[in-house]
């Protein structure tokens, strides 16, 4: 089971293996979580939303990479600020659950 | 260390409990990433890059907390779709070594 | 001089021509703007604030085409919605005069 | 009728009397429109297309300036790289006729 962590580390090597991390700023890389998010909605642009799971399934594979590049980048603006994503989530969730109880 | 897989099942049993799961099709989760990741950038709008990482360091427990907001929308869609993030990723890499040599 | 009105009319001609008002919800339309800004953003996404000028001169033809597309489709969510979008953007520097105040 | 060469100018002279232009390069007007984007988009984010039509009129005044805040920075960042917005949706019109034949 692969942690948040280890692919955090994972993607962090693959950009200073390519000299990428000047660029990797947290304004460009908050940039790029949404452009990625962008082209994620795509998918969905001009189907209803109870036709949305069978055209997910339908195509999933392009909408896993399309995933799988919002998650890089947003991994990798969590590092770079030395945020502990699981831990942000579990905090965030805590506050989630008293400003909407069950 | 907690998984990614831990952190989905956790997202998807608040949804439940609040019945939530009505309004998570994947088309409204893409859209949610997509605002949760407006409101991400808004912190870095008017911020040049250089001062992006001190500004971010500042700011870091409003923007763990948007960073947590993409997160959680993107595992609750990834859930959503049967698509298991940790691979969608890996998967997304190994594509992205080739197009990109080190 | 072309007016805004007399280009949300010819957008609003050209997708009744191709019978694509059942697509184009304001819920759709908001999520194309959304895609379409994603997009814009693409062309900005590493460069620098002070190399920005420079390079939208430079590729001034397809960031063109990107704000043509944002605005094709912000026009026609304002029309769908009977909304005067001159009206609306002199109604809110109105607000925003107030808020900021020179 | 105002024309989006008059709103431009407003525009322009509202961010000039306070100062803003060094803050408004192209990548930074970029990132807003799709910051605002982003807010726009909210208002639909658990409507589902049917009802969005009802809830856009409903929540008229709202959206009215979510979709004027998305126009203000688009047309300062169209007016910052010279491009005249008009033409750019007429080029841009003429070129999706050819792509979408009627």
């Amino acid at each position: 089971m692969t942690t948040i962590k280890e692919l955090s580390e994972r993607i962090h090597e693959f950009c200073k293996e390519r000299n990428w991390d000047k660029y990797h700023s947290p304004k460009n890389l908050a940039m790029s979580v949404a452009i990625e998010a962008g082209e994620l909605m795509e998918h969905f642009q001009w189907i209803e939303s109870n036709e949305a799971f069978d055209h997910g399934k339908k195509n999933s594979s392009e909408i896993s990479d399309e995933i799988a590049d919002v998650a890089i980048y947003l991994f990798d603006l969590a590092r770079t600020l030395e945020i502990d994503l699981g831990n942000a989530i579990t905090k965030k969730m805590k506050k989630n659950a008293i400003k909407y109880p069950a």
